[in-house]
């Protein structure tokens, strides 16, 4: 994990971003924070070009819009044919039938290292996307059982490493599971902490490219340290404004030696 | 007002925003930060889908395109269909026969519960609206009895709550009216502060659908209130960097008893 | 330069953005920080209408679209046509044909006061609008001398006055040179700096429109001079998250006098 985490800054993988507006600031600083470089372009007539210049892409599901599920299209053929690693991040995929559209759309059309999303955002596309109906994925409880259930099938339908985040997050590729403990209430208390993380787990993946199972379990660990940093430092007048910008800074000054020590995860 | 503001924790509604991409971060941040939450979509194909499973809807005209307004329109006759409250804010409609023609579009096409915005903006929207014309609204001057002419005239035109805010806000129903001496001359240096107030305005109509006239009052106060707290804070070297965290923290940290005791305004 | 940075807090000018969505708000808070307003509006419906109503146009390359395009096209010939100073930042000009169509196409049919780019960007514009051919802008080097033959060259083709920025800067009109030497590395390490220098220099011509080249350099000068405020105002545990809040900050206290002193620059 320590080398992993080192590794992003050694490698400085530049991540192409097609994201959400709400969130497109933080995304793009996270990713310099942990020593990526961002480039974000959704122009159906540039993705693909833009794509190929880069390390990784990022496709971001928040807002979408006709014209950005084309490019997404485009740039995720274009990072497959190049072996450039893909991470989706399939925001509110269950608040309407447009987005599970596009999702699905975009489950057949690109192959993905990694999906990463929250408890209901899986459950949708594992209801969605399972040949076996909705049987498959029971929805009757978050226990730790119920998540590692819904996160393996997925895995299997996709083919992706699967980061299920909540109070416990869950990383697996459908063989392999990892569960990591660490992170705080106040990463719900800010938007963009789902998405920052998405965009962690692209840079660690573009950067190590042959891990993207450890990669992911890395990102998962990583924000959920510096969510904690960030909390500790909070005062009695600080919420989340502050707090947003002491995430962003404990990713900046977060080595991997610190990674190592504050890591809370098991196989 | 205290109850009405403590109110946001508890029913912690899902406010549904189609908005301008300047502030979006913000107004989804001060939304989280009050207890609501945000969820933004401006699609034409989810517009109303994502609509009817909210609270509340905010409309702000910022960075007006097509297909944006077409979202609006559609997510408002949901909204309207569906009793949920929905707020307006015309940013800089004077600034362009676009941006006054859409406004014109959606007074026509929803029904709002509040408009919130500036002099320039609620005289530009009075003016335009006006059945007896420009004389119904002069522009002669600033005083409060100015100011009051206008909100209630613009309130009897839309049947919607007034919120005109500026160095004293006059929030109406036509008929009772509010002053509200809250606020701080910092607010004007950071981009987004009536976007964030329009947002708030949103979160505590929703949480109180049956008293649309102090939810406004609510959402004013607690702003102006917040604005006195952030600007308290700051120190030697902080600017408007600085504030704009600090408002936020002002706004997450607020409670109800608080609000109560720092408000100034009077019926 | 002091009466020239003091002079924007004074004219308080009004700038028309048409710009990334990444660094939006960064740039409508950098230019309330340093007094001017913004506004941001990129439907080609009102740009011209908007753009008529400023005192300066700022057009940002970043995230381009086929109607953001057409809107920066419509706002630059009406700005063209009041003489109204307009700023191009070619941003990622070299990251896709797309990008580079549209900058030729901007420079064909706008004329521009100020070009602000990174090395990169220049040299990608200089080789392309080069009647002369690639030779005209050898790469083969970043010396100081390299830096200016190219930003001379641009000069003389587009008849803007030219900042390149880099670990020195140099801006000049083709035949008065400046080098300017203030600055840091965590201006890098946030995503923006770029693009709030560009609206900074739009802040100081439009304030200043007889004097562009030292608009030009009066604006690299200040974003250098804050960037070193905000690095010097730095904890053990800040990172780009803080560094961001302070360079906001850092504008927003600047003064002409403070400019003066800090300043390092030759011509």
């Amino acid at each position: 994990m320590k080398n992993l985490w080192n590794r992003i800054r050694e490698a400085a993988p530049l991540i192409h971003g097609i994201t959400n507006y709400v969130t497109i600031n933080d995304v793009a600083n996270v990713l310099l924070a942990c020593g990526a470089s961002p480039i974000m372009a959704e122009a159906p007539q540039e993705a693909a070009e833009i794509c190929a210049g880069c390390d990784g892409l990022l496709l971001n599901l928040g807002m979408p819009r006709p014209d950005k599920l084309e490019a997404m299209i485009l740039a995720g053929r274009e990072a497959n044919r190049l072996k450039i690693p893909v991470v989706l991040d399939p925001v509110g995929v269950g608040a309407s039938a447009y987005r599970m559209d596009s999702v699905s759309r975009l489950l057949r059309e690109v192959s993905f290292s990694i999906i990463r999303g929250n408890l209901s955002e899986i459950q949708t596309l594992c209801r969605n996307t399972s040949s076996r109906g909705v049987d498959a994925c029971r929805e009757e409880g978050t226990t730790e059982d119920a998540l590692l259930g819904l996160a393996k099938e997925l895995a299997h339908q996709t083919k992706a490493i699967i980061a299920l985040t909540g109070p416990t997050d869950v990383i697996t590729d459908g063989d392999r599971t990892y569960s990591v403990y660490n992170g705080c209430p106040m990463l719900s208390k800010i938007t963009g902490s789902g998405c920052m993380l998405s965009a962690l787990t692209a840079a660690c993946v573009a950067a190590s490219p042959q891990d993207p199972l450890m990669a992911a379990v890395t990102a998962v660990t990583a924000m959920g340290v510096c969510g904690e940093t960030a909390t500790n430092r909070m005062t009695e007048q600080d919420g989340n404004g502050s707090f947003r910008v002491y995430l962003l800074d404990a990713v900046f000054r977060l080595t991997g030696d610190e990674l190592e020590v504050k890591a809370r995860y098991e196989t």
